[in-house]
């Protein structure tokens, strides 16, 4: 079944590439997505396929009920945009301006739909179910995995498998991770409070751009000094906005970023450190301030045996040349909160390609997947859901080397 | 004729509030200016004075011929607005979203008017001319006063007053300085290239708003360690803007900003210091950068002779109760060409009054004048003008005193 | 013949004790070390035992010959002192001023040397060797390790274990960890050349006190911007030193620091980011300088078979209460350089005891141990030392378990 | 006799040199010079001149009564040196280790003997007298002056002439300023109190260097940003020291510094401004604090009448090509307090000379000054004294143009 399963994605490759650039082209940000959850329930309706939509707010998810029976895996992929302004010279290039798929879900989306046409065709002969689940609202807090599995989106599920294209590994690599693998991601909003005035009478403002500029250099001594170096953790603002004019001092100042991090006493040392900071520039200058800090996605937490048969089972796909143990990830991903309910594993699917041109860091305006991963994605995928399906299927004997 | 020139402009001071809160709800940018200089040119028209239009632009400039031989007095009072969003709760709040009278432009304006309503009734008696030039653009760069000299608003003009609502002295002052009174003021924009990736990645980035704020600290230094302290100069940084999501980290972070000074050899030391910092801060990250200069007003230097006759004017002021010789200030004013021209002086009217909320610093959110100061500056141009003319026509032996 | 040496050890803890006080009371420096290795050798002298001096320079081993053919453990202690002013008030504070035992290194000392005494006093029954080193220079580079290797000190050697007495655990605490455990420790010299001046002055002069002083704070963000967050990486400034009078600005300041990875990638990469750093301070303000990096001890890494050999000895310890596995430490070791040549593990022993005010951090001028800790220490290497040589003496197929 | 005068210093111009180096080479700082005064005392005494010692505490007062009857002009030189080490390679370089003449005072007295030796070989045509004010300590707050003039040192005095021979100015420019001319000179120590560590912990130490530098950085504002422009001030920051091993993070950082301000309102907002940064730069880290502030000299502020009178005394010197009005220097010099109690003004003389190498800036390592300028000094001092004296001796009305 394999086999059949990896000859058919390979003739639906180019259409896979085809829905991808469609999704390119028409990026939605997260908790605004429309056109995408309906494309995707046009297509499981055209396959026949039974699918729920809306569920946990616009999350979209189908089921495949294998004609013997057996247990459930659940392939998750996500599908919001960035407000990142595509700057690529590409003919399937943003037409949102100010939005973009700079972080692939756009190929999660369609490696996730031909996936599931493949399978369906072979329903006949598959043991137990497959479950798609197509997220909303990854790059955002709260997300889109915790309503949905609010609204039963695991409900009867067993396992769950779940991939990111990755422009940090070469098209052809598989990374896996064992145990803690991607950090909690929480977000802030610093305002620094002066008192505006005229540019050239500096003496009778509180410049407030002066004191958020030391405090974003303060910040940085929170993981060069303040946590433990061998706990890993970052803290990076990512927007800083003051002043509408050349010659007019700021009365505020509104600088928003993220922390992440593995250990949840790190998270609130960090948490009290930036307002003892905040603070501190503010008694510094004579100035006020407000903080508020949004705890985020937990950490992904890869279970073992599951990520010991995902890494067996990428070792069977054609294409991938090689299967690596991955270093933990600073990035968030709320596929933590399925993991928090179900065994499963989490990995990268390598998509850079300098000849692609896909090699840019994620949220990068010119970032690009190689699309020959969307395949090796979605044959790992297949691989590790029937694998699974076949040896749970099998008396228990003969499955405890899996259980080690 | 003075005491009827006061009296008339006692009887008129509702109007001229009236008038200037009408320009307060109607504010216009500078160079965008096309209501103010209509609803001007139509008010010396309804006098059924001379008034040239469109002049160097979108200046408006009005003359009155007195029935008697004599010199010729230009009186200076600028219109435009500044970028600002209007805080105040008044009644006569702007109307136009982030756009504000912050500067006291619109009580200039009435005042000039309506003194040459006043003026213009009593011009039989009058020996000389008056010019009554209504300036657009003072705000920004290159400013509407040198157009409208180029364009002859300066023609047979033997001298210039003018002066500016101030809310850091009190109603009832009047503050004079002769020589170096006002800063050239120049503008910057900074733009630090980085490099933009994900907000959990930092080293795969260069993240712009770490080297932009680093920067702006170091640009405190120029002030405070390579400047003369006995030269005065101000660097500020009136706006810092970068990224659009707190998870992205921004490719650019951009700086615009001003500088004061009143030597040019400080000025051209601190460009070239401004380009050594830049560069070091991008050296020390591995950034880029563009850094454009715009030199900008010259100082404005007030002829001696002139404030002095102004200081004598003011003390003879019903309402003025306190003259004071005032300190240099750093913002700059583009009154500064036309006192390279023409002998004459600026100085300063005080419109600050705890009562009256008007004592917030210029370009402040909540700026306000006290409409009090604008009857007190009225009368104090026009002491000043009949003064002048007065004593122009008398035989020379008589205002030797003065020369000195 | 485990029950005989820890009750031994028990009657000699406080001699023990009295030895480690004297210790304390007479610090010296690394590489200056002249009273602590005579006293070192008269001890074992006095045992009758075989002692070698000066070796690699300042170092003292000394063997113990068991009466039964076997295998050669090798136990290791460093003695050298800091230059830190003791600030305790205690009897046994040191008696020179400026230099203190503020690691331990006098417990490491007392401990294996009564260790030694117990050893000595049953080699009849002992089965193999046992060799103590005695370190000189442990914490300056390049150390005396490296010298005391090439001098011969692991020659016939089979293991190694050594330990380090932590304020970091409550005594009672064994804490072990396989592979990279402690990292490279590197030291540094940065140098900024201003220019000297009036503090009055200060345009005619390049404050360097200002630019070192920013360099510290840039320098925070090669940890928390450049270094991936996953690597683990320390950049600390110990000295700043410049001027000799308030109000004179200082031609020159010295920086002088360590930096602590466990990868030579990462190294390499801050070397880079430093001299950077310090290029674009000197571009910002005009100044000069000099910069020497000298790459220190490599990282210690622990062998697992020893490493869980360890473990289980240490679970075997009377007044061991707690065995944890502990993360990697930033402290630099050049313990490093034994491991590098045979089999072995350097383990800690938890010594902080709020009561006996002995929880400051290491190098901290208060800093203490509580002795309890140095009859752990002694009971646990002699634990690993007789449960190695027993088990290295048994057929082959007795200690499969261990070699997994 | 001015001529007389002159003649006589041209040809005691070689020993003035000679002194001046030999004063040079035995540097004595501030309140421990034993063999300068002593040096002073026993040169009036070989002239037979009535002297006093220990005036004050170190000062030497000399008094030349002049045949005829009357007033009394003080001149006043200061002779301690400076904590600086001489880095010159001449043959008078300073011969102890670490102290300087950096800033002239070697130069000052040996200009004010020979000017004594020169008048005292003419006392007969005298009309009035003439005090030598040699005064110790002038670099180091509490400073001599103030004592000396408590222990009698002005009384009788009508006047007093003081100079500082200036590397700024070329040798041959006398440089004067009327009213404020020099700074009022505070002096600060701040010692940051964090908590000792281990370099490669930092997470468990408050590293004192990180929160000194900042603070160093942050210190800049009160002169870029918090004090009115228009208004000098300066604050500088003259030595930091922390910390004895590059691989220990220092408890303590100490920071000692200089602020010079014109007004004193200014000089109490600094302190202000002061303390709150330094408070928030410990909030910002979790530190503590110690902040003393000593309020130093008071400003210099010299008298019209005789600074004019001066002016005019320069521009008959044989030598002087220059007489030039200064700006106001932000250098303190506790002749403020001889100008509280009697008239007089304190003047710049030139000494600069590119050939020489003396035109680095005072208390550089380097300073040197052009001898050529002290006999300039004692004939301009000389010409002065000797003018006041012959026009202070007429008639007042022919005087009257003089006080105006």
């Amino acid at each position: 079944m394999k086999t059949a399963l990896f000859d058919r994605l390979d003739e639906l490759y180019p259409d896979m590439v085809d829905l991808r650039r469609d999704l390119h082209r028409n990026p939605e940000l997260s908790f605004e997505e429309v056109r995408t959850p309906k494309l995707i329930a046009k297509f499981y309706n055209e396959l026949g396929m039974e699918v729920r939509t809306e569920v946990g707010g616009r999350g979209v998810v189908a089921v495949l009920k294998g004609a013997l029976a057996g247990k459930t895996v659940a392939l998750r992929a996500d599908f919001d945009a960035l407000p990142i302004h595509d700057e690529k010279d590409v003919s399937y290039k943003s037409t949102v301006p100010g939005v973009m798929h700079a972080c692939g879900h756009d190929g999660h989306t369609s490696t996730l739909l031909f996936l599931a046409k493949a399978m369906h065709e072979q329903k006949e002969k598959l043991t137990g179910n497959v479950v798609f689940i197509h997220q909303f609202a990854e790059e955002i807090t709260p997300g889109g995995a915790k309503p949905m599995i609010e609204d039963g989106c695991l409900d009867g599920v067993d396992v769950l498998f779940g991939t990111h294209l990755w422009s940090g590994f070469p098209t052809g690599t598989i990374a896996y991770k064992s145990g803690r693998f991607m950090a909690a991601a929480d977000s802030f909003e610093i305002v620094i409070k002066g008192k505006g005035g005229h540019g050239g009478i500096p003496h009778e403002a509180i410049d407030s751009i002066v004191v958020a500029s030391g405090l974003v250099t303060n910040l940085q001594q929170i993981v060069s000094r303040f946590v433990n170096p061998a706990r890993t953790a970052v803290v990076s603002v990512g927007s800083f906005h003051s002043g509408s004019a050349f010659n007019v001092l700021s009365e505020t100042a509104t600088l928003k970023g993220t922390v992440r991090t593995f250990d949840m006493e790190v998270r609130e040392k960090i948490v009290t450190l930036m307002e003892q900071m905040i603070k501190g520039a503010c008694v510094s200058a004579g100035a006020d301030y407000s903080f508020t800090y949004q705890r985020g996605y937990p950490p992904v937490v890869n279970h073992e045996a599951e990520t010991m048969m995902l890494e067996d089972a990428a070792k069977n796909v054609e294409g991938v040349n090689d299967v690596v143990e991955t270093e933990a990830l600073m990035v968030g991903e709320d596929v933590a909160y399925y993991l928090q309910q179900v065994p499963g594993t989490f990995f990268l699917t390598g998509s850079g390609n300098e000849e692609r041109q896909s090699t840019y860091p994620h949220h990068h305006q010119l970032f690009d997947i190689d699309e020959k991963a969307m395949l090796i994605a979605a044959k790992t995928l297949g691989e590790a859901t029937l694998s699974y399906l076949e040896k749970s299927s099998q008396p228990l004997s003969k499955i405890e080397g899996v259980n080690r």
